[in-house]
């Protein structure tokens, strides 16, 4: 849809692609405040889980136990929180919702990237949505997206 | 399961049971911080999302789509923030965690309740997870459980 800008991702936005499925795309998100935080994006247009076609909804189901396990055997992660917001979109007065879930890994033990600690500080209770409590270098998001890419393809 | 909660609720707990199908109930949150919040338990002991079965996932579809057009007709809410956590169980050393998930409707309007006026203070960003921000008496909660009751059953 024009005008809708997840609809129409730019070439640098496209950089961390994980997966292209018949319905959906996966990336790993540039925030990587939980390590192997992603970003499931439906390829067609539309507003709310509702609308959904059966189709759609189950293959859905197919990554979310693809990334689970991915996650918890590349990063060691305890579980993943899931969810389907869509609020940013609502700051708009004419909201133009484009369906997404978002895949929070949570850890119990520190995870090591490249010699770096990362450690969920709030493991036990809900992620934090605010300010990313820890920034995450361009070589370690590189190292997480080839981990996973790697783990993804084999 | 022994020693779960969530598979040995209280009569207590069940007071404000709003759907009971063959793999999920629904039960209207204590904590209306969001009018017509709910929670969707799986009635069976299990820990992840990626354990469910086939029929348990798209019986999960067939209530998010009606718990959505439920709240949206009943209380002209603008969409629902919808989320699988889990966190709480692993504050435990040994989680047992319980699918559950979390549906909670969001406002651009004031919501009236027997003349009680509810905003939703955060409408177009996250839901607010900490402390209930607005209290909502039980004549108000019961009111609210009635209005979803008589539309589900309708």
């Amino acid at each position: 849809m024009k005008g809708c800008e997840w609809c129409n991702l730019s070439e640098e936005d496209k950089k961390y692609l994980l997966s292209d499925t018949e319905y959906w795309t996966v990336y790993l998100a540039d925030e990587q405040d939980y390590i192997g935080r992603c970003i499931i994006i439906l390829k067609r247009h539309c507003g709310s889980l509702p609308e959904l076609t059966d189709d759609e909804w189950m293959e859905l189901f197919l990554l979310i136990k693809k990334y689970e396990k991915c996650i918890k055997t590349v990063f060691d992660a305890e579980l993943c929180n899931w969810s389907c917001l869509m609020n940013n979109f609502y700051k708009s007065p004419e909201p133009c919702p484009h369906i997404h879930i978002h895949v929070r890994p949570r850890y119990k033990k520190p995870v090591v990237i490249n010699g770096n600690t990362y450690l969920d500080n709030h493991f036990g209770h809900h992620y934090s949505s605010g300010e990313t409590e820890q920034m995450c270098s361009k070589e370690d998001i590189q190292t997480i997206y080839g981990l996973m890419k790697k783990w993804l393809n084999s």
